[in-house]
């Protein structure tokens, strides 16, 4: 099964953060009920590295996932399966080349990230409201808003599948 | 002039938390005292995320640039020169194929984070004690070692001239 959702809605997303919320402490929300619930957090831009990636061919970005204060304690830790409302977040730019570095390296060697692309992507745990889906929710936003209808996040479910052993997430903590 | 010790203290640095230090408060100590006296924070792995990149060439990696919260404040209100005690820090892994991920793609075209590799470097604000330096300390730590002298600093600065007008920062905060 393909990633089909990141390669369909692989448009520019500046202006992502348009209509996030936050909690009325100032404290970002990330809980399930604000990402899934079709609102993009605030916070989620703060939230901790979890790892980078570059990603060639149709979606041709490079690309940084981030987690929540649940999700990076998890990794941290190497315990799986992710407590409730872990939250992971992949952000994805352009990778263009910067003639700036090229000229300090003197070789055409650097690439740094552009314009977003590829809208911003969550995953949330949150076991019992989606047993279906391994217990994990789906959601992508492009311009701030949630862009994925019910047949696209089981698509994302069936390509999740591969890293079941992962508890169906990809990415690994970068050391 | 070419950024020299990228290039030549491109061994890896797995561990490089070895021998970090912290605050009696539990909080990371990101001051210019601790980067720029040779010991390395624990908490610079917190830090947000400004960007990331890709190197290709002699270095190899893909990179990301993290920031405390006097830099990321400074990147996010676009009011240059950065502040005192503003610290940058560049963290970089071997750029690997991901076979997991290209299998659930149908076409080679990812790659992710492998082992840490060409050293984590720091730059960090003290206008007065750097002012030959444009301001910035530089310090570089492989297997949480300190391993940058005062010609390699020296050479940090020269590249970064290049980007004077940038506060002497390369990396742009990606959006």
């Amino acid at each position: 099964m393909k990633r089909f959702v990141s390669t369909l809605i692989a448009t520019g997303t500046l202006g992502s953060v348009i209509g996030c919320i936050a909690l009325a402490s100032g404290q970002p929300d990330d809980t399930p009920g604000s990402v899934l619930g079709g609102k993009l957090p605030c916070g989620y831009r703060d939230w901790r590295l979890i790892s980078v990636a570059r990603e060639e061919g149709a979606l041709d970005d490079i690309r940084a996932v981030l987690g929540n204060d649940a999700a990076i304690k998890t990794y941290r830790e190497g315990k799986l399966p992710f407590p409730e409302s872990s939250a992971i977040a992949r952000l994805a730019w352009s990778c263009d080349v910067s003639e700036e570095n090229n000229k300090s390296f003197g070789k055409k060697q650097s690439y740094v990230a552009g314009h977003p692309k590829n809208g911003v992507q969550f995953m949330v745990k949150d076991s019992v409201k989606y047993a279906s889906t391994g217990g994990w929710g789906y959601a992508q936003f492009e311009d701030g808003k949630s862009v994925l209808d019910a047949a696209m996040i089981q698509k994302c479910f069936e390509c999740h599948k591969a890293c079941k052993d992962h508890d169906f997430v990809f990415t690994r903590y970068a050391p």
